[in-house]
């Protein structure tokens, strides 16, 4: 029998359909082109992008702009938002339009085209999240701005067009609907309980223990009990933060180490397959949060969390005609599944 | 400057960023495969899927599940959801569950395997959507259904597995939220102005011309002002409506011409690119109104419509951590390359 499963936070439902017969062995991702060739990001080719924001790893004295660089950040050269201009939002009968300002840059995570983010040493991760840290808060200081993604796409089934290793930040003009829609449900929660369904959430999984892949001293890594994809993952800090990059040094070590050893799972559980991260984190709050624009949260209401989608299955007719899920995998027995990996 | 646009129903941005500089001519699908050896859908290979439930073509005396069919209807042998049992919804916790319960058809379109829908005739088609129609009502009269979807998944990348012609209709036992979420503004736009919103969405974009791809007696074929994909297109009836077996007999005909047309639009001026194509209709609403559960339209305040999405771009980390949507073709370019097709 399937079984409907409903998302504690959002109204969203997954149908967790696993007599469909769909083994964790039966996934065969399409292989990865090896990295071939120019790439724009690499040593040597920094003037194929545009002037960079950051670096970690260069001489003091040495130009901007020339190898030596560990961890890069550049601006997008074919950016989905531009950084020039003001909004302007406009309607036009029932059509509302805006100017398409926002950020949108590039974390060249290593020099080396070939180097993996799965087998990253934790002193290698650390200066990734330094610079996605770094990033953010440079962009928070935009007054345009209301919410920052940090995303990584990994694979062309996943979205990528270059493969050498790398992540994007994108910063927007607005909250989206899907934030804002989450943030309601834990600001409602919050003032009933005191407490943060995200927290009470972990402690769940904690307690039934069927969808923890892994626990730690300051993380949990697991599989969401209305998970829409096989093998969905998901990442909490134990301590309630809303914002990630308000992780103290101790954190920060510890997913160093925590990141890469799970994206290690889905590679060597699932034959590399290509798969979505994001870090989901609270909107920009400071200093404008009496602006009504801004959707804020009270901090202790919610948790950033990274959630991880191996993109293994198709989105079809039948999840854009509904927004419902069928997902074939039950996340108990990808959990087991990936424990083991 | 790439332009943030607003989904006049719902609260969804995407963002228009044609300086990202693909053309319509630079999306290359990939080749869809020819359909080879045994398909379990083919005439003669009747005993392959479960018994059949609605069948049009064969002779009035001649024994079910055999051949003779044009279109024939079979439950799917590897549903989503069951039809036998109840809900037997639960909680634990945070966690809310129920049985899957639902139903899961496929409509077989054509005996042959090759045959495509971009090229029915209308006599094919209308057989087509009497089939649509008849299942939608004979699952209607199930007590335990909320909502009905009509859909079609064509090509790998789109989500089909088999490649003989066929569509799918699953019965759902909850109204999905982004279904209510849409119905909830129409009901209050209705209550405000007298007048559907879908309706005054047809009315000005037909008064500004510049998406509108076809528009005849019964049907207007347009790319949606706010689109999230390159070449997506919406087909509205011209007469309010909100369910689409109330469509009349020359409505039917009129779609019966239409459908395949557009279809065949997408399939010339992109080089066959997979697609979904889903009948957005109205929530199941008779005679059961009394239940709170059920969500009812009041028939002029919504309007059915037929989406269809070419899958062209991958979905990526950008689109699944925001719900927005960077679509690299703007909908008035889509809809000169699409006329013209």
């Amino acid at each position: 029998m399937p079984e409907l499963r409903q998302d504690p936070i959002i109204d969203r439902w997954v149908i967790i359909a696993t007599q469909r017969g769909r083994r964790p062995s039966d996934f065969t991702p399409e292989p990865h082109p090896a990295p071939v060739g120019f790439s724009p990001f690499a040593p040597g080719n920094e003037s194929t992008t545009p002037p960079e924001l950051f670096q970690i790893g260069r001489d003091e004295n040495a130009p901007a702009d020339t190898p030596g660089w560990r961890v890069r950040v550049v601006p997008n050269k074919f950016p989905a938002l531009s950084s020039e201009g003001d909004l302007d939002s406009q309607a036009h009968g029932l059509f509302d339009r805006m100017n398409g300002v926002g950020a949108h840059e590039v974390v060249i995570e290593h020099p080396q085209a070939a180097w993996d983010i799965a087998d990253a040493s934790p002193g290698e991760m650390s200066e990734i999240l330094a610079a996605y840290i770094a990033r953010n808060h440079a962009l928070e200081t935009d007054p345009r701005y209301r919410y920052i993604l940090t995303f990584r796409n990994y694979g062309t089934a996943a979205g990528a067009s270059i493969n050498h290793p790398h992540s994007q930040i994108i910063a927007l003009p607005v909250v989206p609907k899907q934030v804002r829609d989450q943030l309601e449900v834990a600001r409602e929660y919050f003032k009933r309980k005191r407490r943060s369904i995200f927290g009470d959430l972990v402690r769940q999984n904690l307690q039934e223990g069927t969808r923890i892949v892994e626990d730690n001293a300051h993380f949990v890594v697991l599989c969401p009990y209305a998970s829409r994809f096989p093998f969905e993952m998901s990442i909490y800090p134990k301590r309630q933060q809303d914002d990630f990059t308000q992780m103290n040094a101790e954190e920060i070590a510890a997913l160093s180490e925590v990141l890469p050893r799970t994206l290690g799972r889905i590679k060597r559980a699932l034959g590399n397959p290509a798969y979505n991260m994001m870090i989901q984190t609270s909107p920009i709050t400071t200093p404008r949060s009496d602006d009504p624009t801004h959707w804020t949260t009270i901090a202790q209401d919610y948790c950033w969390h990274i959630d991880i989608l191996p993109r293994l299955t198709q989105v079809a007719g039948f999840e854009w005609g509904t927004g419902f899920y069928i997902n074939p995998v039950s996340p108990e027995s990808a959990t087991e599944f990936l424990r083991e990996a």
